[in-house]
């Protein structure tokens, strides 16, 4: 699985006062401590409150770069904003994310192709969110042939089903495993799988449990990738112990240690 | 999720003595513990060393319906041993088990007609466990045929695919899953699915983490049942989450607490 670290965003109060007073040891330290924890790859989010989210961008990834070459997933709804960032990737870089809509994927997947990026698509267009693991699949489906058309490899593309928080859209959790498996059928090779674990728990009381459930789950069903917190130990530990049982690490009576070690 | 609780099994020492000594008190309170703890059925083993094994299976029965009407899943591999047993159970029981042979299929179908009980399938035969899920599958389908001319409700037949450790079988986790999905499309009503969970974990370092994980990745593929120590407070709480995202509790803030009160 390929573990995406979600902590350098914006969004979280002690990141966002980082970015704005260019307090370069806070985001290195979250950076390298998500790598030491097991992320594969660093989710870069500027955060909604950015006065200037290129600057802001282009100093995120420069910061992070100059101590990790760990690869960088950058999080942002602005194609000015991406290009920016994926202007300063020294590694290959993953795009997060374009929606389904035809003149969203007319701008990011040009985008990947021209930056040799992968890139993640959302289950989602301009009518939202659909209901149910068919509406996801038709909306993927559309994703997965543009992204052919485009040249992107199938191995670069990400398909998102999008999973809503548990205590308002209850029905969603097990309707996104449906999808996770239903994507691995829409082309041969298939697209891989990502999902943003942390919004199924979103307002709920036992966040931690919720997540790291759903996660293991979800790698039943062909889950490849998860935007999630790799310092979160007990998460991490059952996500190694899905990898296990899934015959993708080998066995050792310590193979928690060995994961991390690797 | 219907929980089968494992404790009352004479092959752990305590059990075993309690049993030779017939002493009541170890084996009610295991009984009311695992009842307390949201055990929905009480697994029942003489364990292999009973001298009179016909004689312990009927002093478990009795000495368990004295304190609680949790019905009783009968596990022994001797007929007679099971029809003494099932001579006593008050409430529907299940049987546990009979392999996939046509000679077995043939004693243990019409004990589970005689006594209106329900039955555990294992996906193996008189050539062992098969090495794969196509293997298993033919195996269900033939304990599933059997059933039916049996005249016995696919709701009252379990199928378990039969999990081996993952130290020493390491694909077989993986084979499992599949399998659990698979025996759905056997027939229409599907089976039910089981799993002796514990065995997955068999010889291993960190056994409660790899139970716990594997249990939740069976419930998002189509888990029924397991065979499990409702003692284990993680195990029941992870349980209790993954029944929740599929939406089988509602949703509350105290979602834990409300399962097991109910």
């Amino acid at each position: 699985m390929l573990v995406i670290g979600e902590k350098i965003n914006g969004m979280y109060k002690a990141v966002g006062k980082a970015i704005q007073e260019k307090n370069k040891e806070t985001i290195q330290k979250l950076a390298k401590d998500q790598v030491a924890a097991g992320a594969d790859y660093l989710d870069v989010n500027t955060g909604p409150s950015s006065a200037n989210p290129v600057e802001a961008m282009e100093w995120l990834v420069d910061t992070i770069q100059e101590v990790t070459d760990t690869p960088l997933c950058l999080d942002t709804t602005k194609p000015e904003v991406m290009e920016a960032g994926l202007r300063k990737c020294k590694e290959k870089a993953m795009i997060n994310s374009t929606p389904g809509q035809q003149e969203k994927l007319d701008v990011f997947l040009p985008l990947a192709a021209k930056y040799n990026a992968s890139i993640i698509g959302l289950a989602m267009d301009e009518k939202g969110i659909p209901r149910d693991a068919a509406g996801r699949a038709e909306i993927a489906l559309r994703i997965v042939a543009a992204a052919m058309e485009k040249g992107i490899n199938p191995e670069d593309l990400y398909i998102d089903p999008l999973i809503l928080p548990v205590n308002v859209a209850q029905t969603t959790a097990g309707q996104v495993l449906e999808s996770l498996r239903q994507f691995k059928l829409l082309s041969d090779p298939p697209p891989k799988t990502v999902l943003g674990l942390s919004n199924v728990s979103q307002g709920t009381k036992y966040r931690e449990l919720i997540n790291r459930t759903y996660l293991v789950m979800a790698q039943a069903c062909a889950l490849d990738a998860a935007i999630i917190d790799p310092l979160d130990n007990e998460l991490m530990d059952a996500m190694i112990t899905a990898e296990l049982l899934l015959n993708k690490n080998i066995y050792c009576d310590a193979f928690l240690k060995a994961y991390r070690k690797k």
